[in-house]
C-alpha cells in the first residue's frame, strides 16, 4: 500500500505550499538554544523581568471569578472587557479607538495572517520596508503575494522610495494591496520613522489610495519613554493597526489585536472565526485582569530599563570590537540592531563560523523577499544578559576580523572607513 | 478624503473574501442568546458540568511551577509534555500515535483551516458528508475549494456514494484533495459510521489513492461509553486525525491537535507558525496538568451522563409532540439530532416563526455547500437543561403543527407516515 507521505510529485499540496522548505531560521534557532552559544538571534522578550507573583495572583482569580465564561467558547471578535483594556493600551501611545474597532487575535502574527488572507490573491503586490519582519513576509508568501521592498535609512522608510514604487506600479497598471510597516523600533532594522516622514508617507498613501498596515509591537519600548504619533492616529480610515501584548506583558498568552475601519473589521471577525472560531476566553480574562488590576505601565518601564541597558552593552561593545567597514543602526527602543558587514562578506556564509565560535545571529537575507540582505545581519539584545551580550559581540568580532583579513589577503583591499552608530544608513543597498 | 471602508467595488479584497457575507448563523445565535428563548441551536458544551475547583487547582499551579516557560513563546509543534498527554487521550479511543506525530492547534477548527491551506487551491475538490460540519465547510470555502457531498444514512456515509463521486471525478480527469469526515456522532447528523463501513470507506480510499481527514470531537462522548475504531487506527498513513479537548474538557483553553504522517506534519508546523507563531504555552500547561493530575476520564463520564439524559429528553419529546411526516436521527452520543421536516416545509423560512415562538434551531442549509438541506434542521441537546429541552420541543412542535395545517389547507395533502427515530434516513435527499 503506497504511503501518502512519500507522494513524490507533491501534486497533493496547494501551490502555495509546494515550495515550502524547512525554515533555515528555525534550524538555526534549534542550534542557538544550546547553552554554550550566546544567541543574539532570537527575538524572545525577557519575561524573567515579569512580576510572577502578580501574574500568579491574576491567573488564580480568573477561574474562581469567571470560570463558566472563561472555560467556554467566546466571541469571534474577542472579549468585550479585554477590548476596552486594549483601547487603554493604545491610548498610552496616543491612539484613539473604541473597543468595537478591535478584533482580538492570536498575537500580532495572526492579525497579519488574516489581513493577508483578506486582501491578497496570488501575484498581488504588497509593499514592505526592506528589510522587513520575517513573520510578515512568511504570512504574505503563504497567500502567494509578491512583496516589493521600500528602501529605508536611519529614519525609517523613504517616502520618495515609496512614491517611486507606487508610480512604477501605476505604470505597470498594477496596484499594491497595502503597505506593511513597523514604524517604531523596526524589526529587524532597529530604526523608527521620524515624525516628518509619517506625514509624508501618509500623504503618498493618500495620493495613491493606498491602505497601510501599521504593526506596532515595540512602540511602548522606547528607551526614553517617548512616543511618536501612530500612523493610525494621523489617518484612522486608511490604517489597519496591529498591536500585541507579547512585548509589554507576555507572549505566552498569545493576545494581539487589530484595529480596523468597520467594514474591514467585520470581515476580519469572519476570517478569525474560520481560522480558529475564537480566542481563548481564559487567556483573554488573564490579560484583562493584568491590565485592569496591575500597574502594567510600571512593568513596561521595567522592560524598557532592561532593554536599554542591554542595548547600551551591545552598542558599546560593537564600537570597541568590530572591524572597520562595519556599520550598524542606533536603536532608540525595541529589541534589534541591524548590522552591515564590510564589502565582500556574506552573513549567510559566515553563520557556520559564528556558530563554531559560539555566537548566533540571524542572517539578513531572511528579511527580504527578493534575495537581498546578504551583507547584513540582525542582532537581538532582548534576551541575553549584558555580560553575555558583550561576550557574544567579542566572539562575533573575532570571526569578522579573521574574515576581513582573509578577504583582504585574497582580493587585496582599500582602507575602509570605520562605521559608526547613529548615522543614516543605506539599509538595504548592496555593494 | 475618501474612506477606505466605503470602497464600493471590493477590488481591494481577495477573491476568496469578496463574496463573504455576515453569517446567518451568527446573526441567529445573537438572537438565540436572549433569555426567553430556548436555544436548541448552539453547540456549546455544558461546561457547568466541570469540576471548577479542580480546574482552579490546576490553573493556579501553572504560573508557580512553569512561569518562565508558560509566559514565553513556545514551539510551533506544541509543548512536548502536552503532546504526550494527548497521545493518552487518543489511546482511550484505541488510536496509537506518538507525541512527535502531533501538532497542537487552536481547537480542531485551526487544524481544519491549516489542512485546507496545505492542500487546497481555488477550484480543488473536497469531499464531505452531506450534511457536514459548518466550520469545516467555512474553512474549505475560505481557500476556494469546491465541496462535493457524499450521501449518508443512519449508519454514516455510504461507501457506494463515495465510490460514485470518485469515479465521476476520475471521468472528469479530476481528483479530490481529501475526504473530510466526522465518523463518530457526526455534527450535524448525529449518526456514527458503522464498523463495516469504516473498512469499506478505507478500501474505496485506497483504490482511489484518497487522503482522509478524520475529525473526531465527539468520539469519547458515546452514551454507553463504547468506542469504534478510528479510521486512523485502521490506516495511519492515509488518515489525518483531528482531535480536540473542547468537548471532553473545555473549549475555553482552545487546545486541539492533528496527528499526521511525518512529511505532512512538518508542513503543518510551518503553516501553524505562519498563522500565529505558536499555541499559548500557558493554556498548554493547563491542559497538560488537567490530563496529568486530574481524573479526566471521570469528567468525560460526567459529560456523557449529562448529554445522555438530555438526548433522551429530546428524543422522547420529539416522539410525543412532532407532527406526522417528521423524522429524525437517533444519536448514540455527541450533541446533535438531525430533523427532517414533512414535505413542503422549509426550515429556513420557518425560523422566524420559531424564534417568535421562543425556540431556536439551525436550519439545514448551512450544513451543505450546494444549497441543499432546506427540509432539515439541527437540534442541539448539549447546553440546555432537560426541562428546557422539553419546553423547546413543545414550542417547535406547535409551530410545525400549525405549518403542516397551513400547507395542507393551501395545497391539500395526502396522509404521511409518522416518522420514527432509529430507522436509516435518507439524510440529504430532497423531495
Amino acid at each position: 500500500m503506497p504511503s501518502i507521505e512519500l507522494d513524490p510529485n507533491l501534486s497533493r499540496y496547494s501551490q502555495r505550499t509546494r515550495g515550502m522548505k524547512a525554515s533555515e531560521i528555525r534550524a538555526l534557532f534549534a542550534v542557538a538554544t544550546r547553552p554554550e552559544i550566546v544567541s543574539l538571534a532570537g527575538g524572545m522578550p525577557y519575561t524573567a523581568a515579569l512580576d510572577y507573583a502578580a501574574v500568579d495572583e491574576v491567573t488564580t482569580g480568573v477561574i474562581r471569578d469567571h470560570g463558566p465564561i472563561a472555560l467556554q467558547y467566546g466571541s469571534g471578535q474577542g472579549l468585550p472587557a479585554l477590548r476596552e483594556r486594549l483601547v487603554e493600551v493604545m491610548a498610552a501611545e496616543g491612539v484613539r479607538a473604541t473597543g468595537d474597532d478591535l478584533v482580538v487575535t492570536t498575537g500580532g502574527q495572526q492579525a497579519l495572517d488574516l489581513i493577508a488572507k483578506l486582501f491578497c490573491d496570488p501575484g498581488d503586490i504588497v509593499l514592505a520596508e526592506g528589510p522587513s519582519y520575517v513573520g510578515a513576509l512568511g504570512a504574505f508568501a503563504s497567500y502567494e503575494a509578491e512583496v516589493r521592498h521600500v528602501e529605508m535609512d536611519g529614519e525609517g522608510l523613504l517616502p520618495a522610495a515609496l512614491e517611486d514604487q507606487l508610480t512604477r506600479l501605476d505604470a505597470e497598471g498594477r496596484r499594491a494591496k497595502f503597505l506593511y510597516t513597523v514604524p517604531n523600533h523596526q524589526n529587524p532594522g532597529g530604526v523608527s520613522l521620524s515624525l516628518e516622514r509619517r506625514h509624508e508617507v501618509l500623504a503618498v498613501a493618500q495620493r495613491h489610495d493606498l491602505l497601510v498596515v501599521e504593526d506596532n509591537p515595540y512602540g511602548l519600548l522606547d528607551f526614553k519613554g517617548e512616543t511618536r504619533p501612530a500612523l493610525r492616529a494621523l489617518d484612522p480610515d486608511r490604517v489597519l493597526y496591529v498591536g500585541t501584548l507579547s512585548k509589554i506583558f507576555s507572549p505566552g498568552i498569545r493576545v494581539g489585536w487589530v484595529a480596523a475601519p468597520e467594514s474591514i473589521r467585520d470581515k476580519l471577525v469572519q476570517l478569525k472565526e474560520g481560522a480558529d472560531l475564537c480566542q481563548s476566553n481564559l487567556t483573554q480574562f488573564i490579560a484583562e485582569r493584568w491590565l485592569g488590576t496591575q500597574p502594567w505601565l510600571r512593568q513596561v518601564d521595567e522592560y524598557r530599563r532592561v532593554y536599554r541597558e542591554r542595548c547600551e552593552a551591545l552598542l558599546t561593545e560593537l564600537s570597541a570590537e568590530l572591524p572597520a567597514g562595519c556599520s550598524w543602526t542606533d536603536p532608540t527602543g525595541g529589541f534589534f540592531v541591524w548590522l552591515t558587514l564590510p564589502e565582500g562578506l556574506d552573513s549567510g556564509e559566515l553563520l557556520a563560523k559564528a556558530i563554531s565560535a559560539r555566537v548566533a545571529y540571524v542572517p539578513g537575507r531572511g528579511f527580504f523577499a527578493d534575495g537581498n540582505g546578504s551583507r547584513h545581519l540582525r542582532l537581538s539584545f532582548c534576551f541575553p544578559q549584558p555580560d553575555e551580550i558583550r561576550e557574544g559581540v567579542r566572539r562575533l568580532a573575532e570571526v569578522l576580523h579573521a574574515e576581513v583579513e582573509l578577504v583582504r589577503a585574497l582580493y587585496g583591499g582599500r582602507e575602509q572607513d570605520r562605521g559608526a552608530a547613529g548615522t543614516p544608513l543605506p539599509l538595504h543597498r548592496e555593494r
